[in-house]
């Protein structure tokens, strides 16, 4: 057994299965995958990694078993399962996952390849767990694999508390002893017992609170856009292999970047923070449907069209398409007088929630400030966007779209 | 200059005029008034006083004026109005306002007869403040009246972190430093700056949450419907003066029920913490109007007729009606893109807290264990519940109205 | 099982005879305990209660149990005692202790007429739970009683960290929860485990620290001295019983101060906080042995002549001896390479941190601020203190032996 | 302006000549080297970076300034200096500072190169800034420069709190608000003010315990000594250039050590936690004067005759000889009784530490797991060691020289 001193659970005891797990590559590498990416652009202290996270979202987990009554196989194969439910991230966590994706096939929740070859294979099977029944868990298959990914996960509970106290932003402090202590399966469904609504709620409010403010600040977005062009641009152009960079760790796809000469402008500015500006920031109601749906492709053709009635360098257009709004977790049940009810059908605080994550949306269009204010112009001609609607560079640091960028900003945009 | 160390604020240096009024008599007995009454019956930690409450506000306000850029005689007064707001508190905070209010006219922000007469008159002249003016802040009067009692208020920003402080209830966890960083006054209007709508909805987010966990838990309300019948007997069976028992603190009004013949039996419950039970527990929606808007004479006439109906001692029926659910927030202001906007227009949130605090609403009926069924059925009767949306005792425990009691409730209700 | 939210650890599940214990008159007065008596006077956020410490304790010693493998009736009894051990606390816990010990022969950890009497005993009973066997492990008694009372027992463990909490003192902030883990029994000698002489310097380290800013800050002496000497004049000119002041809370003393014609004019300073001031504040090395190990009569003689010398009223006058410094603490045993060793042995810090407690004893001699001049020249001669280790009024302020005072006192002393 | 969210110091605004050197290359790398360099090994969350720290030193600088009422010119290179006083530290931080030294001539606080050219030297002067003064105060020059670097800086302030926070060890966690309020300038000199002995000790405490917890585990011992043989590999084997290496930041540096040939065992070994374990592990009483003293050329000597005695490789043997301890801390000067007094003479506390630092000394050979124990034998043979005073690979993971490492450790070592 190894006790490991945590910043948010304070002592973590890893035993067995885990113990053994804790040493191999796949889990280390994580040491040197930030948890929040570009967000450390925004918020200095936010330099967290996947391992203290995986190590976080293990020590729940264990908690949660013990207070759903799993031991045995069932309960070391959900062990295994917390600790190396992110080995599948690629750099920078989330911020080239797409990429990746339309190119390996894999998300970060696809695990199949890595349990099932060494060194993690034989420390499976030495404890008796079948590295497929963990691929499922981590992919939240089952009734455990709710504990691991679902509505009421241990993920998100540690994520939301660890990513709280390495910004410093208080919202998403939630009460995560609580709710695991609340949690029950009631016919192979995972609900918070009787009593616990406002529970239940204050998990989804602490996301709602932390998406504009932290997970979706326009620095962390303007970033996180750079990087995945950077990234492309590794792929397409120095014909760097999807699953070799997937493989890397933030160390090696930032250096990589910053030395290969096609990318190294890219680089360049993400070492010394000189980012694009916001040339659009505009609401959902302003925004066509064709816009706001527009796959992979529109988007870089969007792009296209703009730098050239802009008359800039391609590489000077970045279009930032969020996907839909959507709120999973309103689907998180809760027992009420004894039958299990949905959240969001409990609770007028969750369609609220809902809403106000609609008008949080924004399409961005960055590039470099000289350029910001033309290629603003051109991109709500291309995209059609109402001219009150969309937000030009004049505007952009005071604008009324803009959501804490003074304040948390750690310099200018 | 004093400097004061506080385990919310840190360092707080007071200065000038409320370095002068630290020591007067009507400030340090608040030292023995608590901030939350009763609520330390469910969270043993929630013992902090009004006085560092006042304390906290006075740093607050001083932090706010230097934001607002204000000084001079303004800011003076209104210092000495934040280290004053709450010297008009009877015992026990808020526990029995109404009932003193209804015999002495005055609400606990009514403080016109305090800074009006020694010890604090005279300090406020040799510093040049009108104490009527001081009276005006604290009622929220005035442009600076704002930050003293206003939606915005200083007050609120600090009683949220230190109640979750004390309670360790994280949710009241807001960020007050931003919030009063981010003030401004604007054509004579408290409003927060541009970009800081989910600064303004934390604040209201805090409060939806901390009131059903918290500050209305149905033991807090129980122990304080208990203690305001003993102090009503106090009143009108020992004739204690109500001005006299509104300048009582905490000690004395406690020490006094447990001293006098007629409230001894309530003294003796509550220092045991032998508390009745509840013997109805109902939702809004299955409330008469007739009942949800009956006045003090009216709940009056309703406890006596159900303890005769139920044919038990009129003491052992406590009949609590809230008020209405408001939600004043909702009028807080921020800029958004350069013009005033009220919060409830412009946050899908705010209108959803509204409703969700309707949906906490409940209307208690309390008894001593041993009666308390008997008295709930004559309480349905009498009150003409609903059968299926009263609670009664038999399921009091575990029933569905129940909000959380089971966790943070410190001992059997 | 009750869970019971805790500023300090968080979630506190009460199981058992505990939790049959919690709503019993003797546990539940402790509510009205304040952990630090008069402290409160210095750190306004200071009210926490011994009935939450009592709480801590008992979570501290359910963990302790946990890790030294102890189950059965022995864990039965040892959380009972771990609840129970601070019911013999006289009101504003160690400030009368002595005074009123003079007179009913119990210190505080004297609980043998408690436990064995109603409501206690009967519950005690029907958990199998020996009265006796609990008062001596309260009292430190047997292998386990180290748990409760001794160089490594949990009440310390836990006062330091809520002591920090509500003081805003950071300096008592140990790992608890790393102390716990690494308790092993020895031999029937409690001890710390290999690797964990600086955990246990820690301990000695935030007591040390604590001491001076917190538990001796020369304000919370002199308020102490005042309700010492205003409850001596309850029992002697009042006619007060001793057995009924020790039972009594603080709600209950406090108030009697004021109401008894004798006793008020201290109920009122001490309600106004218009304390006495120091007169004299003299290191170890200035006084002499003779005044140093005076006992009580003795110190009741220097008043009187210090008095009478100043020509001042003899209520006017407080002489304040503290005991001779000593660290029971420098006896806690660690595993040093298999061996048990004395912490005394093993660590250079602990031989200075008995030293350091010598240099910070001082002798307090105590008078209202209009004589507290003439009373320390009196009392210099009567003492036979050294003019220049001396310290009179004039310098009382910023002299050379005054500790951390104009910064934590929450106002003038 | 701007302001930044930390998660230490909460918010802390940019103004200045500081808000204009925040975007410049040097500053942005600190976001890319780690403040504890290996530490992260031990304390998995300690990935806290010296960008973060150094806003954390300005911010505490600024407050210095403040309190010791200094503004104009004085004050913005202070200011600046601050901000600055970090950029000349080479990838992680100490680790391989010493080596590069050898080579450079330059330690970490030699930033005059840094400072007097692009992009930094023209930000400088366009604030009326001499480029040298700041280089000065970095160094730890004239007046203000002890609060950048000396016996009371802020640069210690900060470092402690935030590895506190960041490790979640507690110890660190001193009253950086309180002793920032007490500095004083007296004759030229940085003093605490009068009452402040105990804030001075607090300083020298927290680092006395943080040392062998966290600064000098054995565990962040070895890689930092692995790290240190790796670089001098790619300096000697690889033709690395010094200065180039001193400029990388820790990205770079990891990467570089992996992609080498000739340092990529260290690499593979550093990625995955493959680490050293100790072979010798002695007290400063068993080892003989001349290997404490023993200089860069003696210790290479040493770890070649190692080798060749124990016949392995002589990669496979780090001799690890720390400094001989000492405590710059007990020059820190208090003000006593109006008079200058160094700590060290005041306190006796201080010598305590002192005697303890050199308790806890640890001389360390280092080697693969099958190789530590023939390594151990043949070093206490070349370096003289006593049989029963250095530690052997046997007893190494539970012998008595061992501190914590079970405990804290985050895998076995």
């Amino acid at each position: 057994m190894t006790t490991i001193k945590d910043s948010v659970h304070d002592h973590i005891s890893v035993e067995g299965v885990a113990a053994d797990l804790l040493d191999t590559a796949p889990v280390q590498r994580l040491r040197r995958v930030k948890q929040l990416g570009t967000v450390s652009f925004v918020y200095p202290s936010a330099n967290h990694t996947r391992f203290e996270h995986s190590l976080g979202v293990y020590y729940l987990a264990c908690r949660a078993l013990e207070e759903l009554d799993v031991d045995g196989p069932r309960a070391t194969r959900t062990q295994a399962a917390a600790l190396l439910h992110d080995v599948g991230h690629a750099p920078f966590s989330h911020n080239v996952e797409d990429l990746l994706q339309r190119r390996t096939g894999k998300y970060h929740d696809d695990v199949g390849d890595i349990v099932t070859s060494d060194p993690v294979a034989p420390i499976l099977d030495a404890h008796g767990v079948d590295p497929d029944e963990v691929a499922d868990l981590v992919r939240g298959e089952g009734e455990l694999g709710q504990v691991i990914a679902g509505e009421l996960d241990v993920d998100r509970m540690d994520y939301l508390v660890r990513d709280a106290h390495h910004t410093g932003v208080p919202y998403g402090t939630i009460d995560t002893e609580r709710l695991v202590r609340e949690l029950r399966l009631r016919d192979g469904e995972l609900v918070l017992d009787e009593g616990n609504v406002q529970s239940a709620e204050s998990l989804l409010v602490a996301r709602a609170l932390m998406n504009p403010t932290v997970y979706n600040h326009h620095v962390a977005r303007i970033s996180k856009a750079m990087l995945r062009r950077a990234t492309e641009t590794l792929l397409d152009e120095c014909d760097y292999d999807p699953e070799r960079v997937r493989r890397m760790d933030d160390h090696q796809l930032s250096v990589a970047i910053r030395e290969e000469d096609e990318t190294a402008p890219y680089g360049e500015r993400l070492a010394t923070r000189d980012l694009y500006k916001r040339a659009v920031w505009a609401e959902l109601v302003d925004v066509d449907d064709s816009v706001v749906d527009a796959d992979y492709e529109d988007v870089r053709a969007f792009e296209r069209d703009i730098a050239a009635r802009a008359d800039v360098d391609p590489e000077h257009v970045v279009v930032d398409v969020q996907g839909r709004p959507s709120m999973r977790e309103s689907t998180t049940r809760v027992l009420v007088g004894g039958e299990i009810r949905r959240l969001g059908e409990q609770s007028a605080l969750v369609s609220a929630l809902q809403q106000a994550q609609a008008e949080q949306w924004r399409l961005g269009v960055y590039a470099p400030e000289p350029v910001a204010e033309k290629v603003g112009r051109a991109a709500e001609a291309v995209l059609g966007l109402e001219t009150e609607g969309a937000l030009i560079a004049e505007n952009s640091s005071h604008g009324r779209y803009t959501s804490l960028e003074e304040f948390t900003g750690d310099a200018s945009e």
